[in-house]
């Protein structure tokens, strides 16, 4: 076993005496030790054959026509361009990888459905957009047009390959969504149960919220005040949470709610707040 | 230019004369081509130089330490029995270069949050356990704890590797809400503006009210009744609608919904069907 390459004190790269490329890991492997020395092994070694991964990502790359390698190159130099960063170089072979599985699907007329479709554009828009405007590129070059789903695969892998490229904004508005809950658990001297079903609705409802926030978005006004009154006579416990949030957000952001958006937020926060009767 | 591998009538892959790999691409390059024969570039030849991606990924992967790639390689395992099916061989790659993002942004105390946590709790499950179950594996080999919204994260490389796997699930809460939507537009004999912001927050309500009957779980009545129905007398239009779905979800789904689910969904459908005021 030749040492060709020390990772750090207890992991070595290797070449078995059948030539084979693999990683050693020990407790001192790596400590020390000469390139082109032989290593022994002993009980603790353990051997990870990094070989067969790297060729199979080799054939995976092999087999990937060029054309998709280039319309994903492109994809990622957009992607760059819109957050002014460079973001890891496996994405374009995880890109092409996708686009490829895409278009096998497009010819099985096979659609999977993404659940997320709707959250993604609301929640992370510049993502979705590169989604968008890659289906247009694959539209332009393959004559091919994907599904509305394939906007939401494509803009994951960009959200998932350089996930702090629009980290201010998701920090923003999760901190936003946790004083918005601290405000309620304050007023209702009780600790929400997280996760569940109503805990998680009521943080997407806020994270929408924050969306709106951040655009300086209104919801137009449908509901009629009447109903929120009744809404708010029946549980009056509410009033005084609700308030405090519009006024948290009015100092805070210059955001205020419309009579409508504080019945929707009445309504979840309705659904939190009784102990004990959370739960299913 | 010396061909090694035929990838398809319009592309091979090259060693140059400087023993560079690459893959060129034009009309008929690999059409009835011997692979040792030479091939001579024309106008129309692009030459691809896949090496340095290859080389960048390698690299990448030595770069990684052994253990994490031993943690990724068992957390792929994990989910490959979950889902019972292959995925992906890159996935190894890219979970184990995510893992080690992210135990860097744990040394800097750098939080990315996922806005899309609670979502892809409710709506793909059994990716959020994996998740789950590969923070514990990794608190467990490598002693650190990850905040939450890596849970999220890992679910989405999941997700994004073997898209269809969970597809049944998928296909059929779209095809729920799609009849939904169908049930509306033909009722208020108006085509739903799509994507809108109040369409996107119909749609995601529908696929949690999907998610319950799946389950066939119930929201807990929390909502009087007097709420609803004062609800239903300002806006008469939405009885009929709401009594159609209801009758959908029973007969197909045998899914009785509770007064406050009707409550919640005739709040949404009132917010898209008024033409014209739906927009900002």
């Amino acid at each position: 076993m030749l040492v060709i390459k020390i990772l750090n004190n207890n992991a070595a790269f290797c070449v078995t005496d059948d030539g084979e490329e693999v990683i050693v890991s020990g407790p001192g492997v790596g400590y020390n030790r000469k390139i082109g020395s032989q290593l022994k092994l002993n009980k603790e070694s353990k051997i990870y054959r990094v070989k067969s991964d790297k060729e199979q990502i080799s054939d995976a790359l092999l087999n990937i026509p060029t054309e998709l390698l280039e319309i994903s190159q492109e994809i990622v130099e957009y992607a760059e361009n819109m957050f002014d960063k460079k973001i890891s170089d496996i994405l374009v072979v995880v890109l092409a990888d996708h686009i490829m599985s895409a278009l096998q699907r497009q010819q099985n007329h096979l659609v999977v459905p993404n659940l997320l479709l709707e959250e993604i554009q609301a929640l992370y828009e510049k993502e979705f957009l590169i989604g968008e405007w890659a289906i247009g590129l694959i539209k332009e070059r393959l004559n091919l047009v994907l599904p509305r789903d394939e906007i939401g695969y494509i803009a994951l892998h960009i959200l998932n390959s350089g996930e702090n490229i629009n980290s201010a904004e998701a920090v923003q508005t999760s901190e936003v969504v946790a004083e918005i809950i601290e405000i309620i658990e304050k007023n209702h001297h009780y600790r929400l149960e997280k996760p569940s079903t109503q805990y998680n609705r009521l943080v997407t409802h806020l994270k929408f919220l924050v969306q709106r926030l951040n655009k300086q978005e209104q919801f137009i006004e449908k509901t009629s005040n009447s109903t929120y009154e009744f809404f708010l006579k029946e549980n009056p416990s509410l009033e005084e949470t609700i308030n405090e949030i519009c006024h948290f957000l009015v100092t805070n952001y210059k955001y205020k709610l419309t009579t409508e958006e504080k019945f929707y937020l009445s309504i979840h926060v309705n659904k939190v707040i009784e102990k004990g009767s959370n739960h299913f």
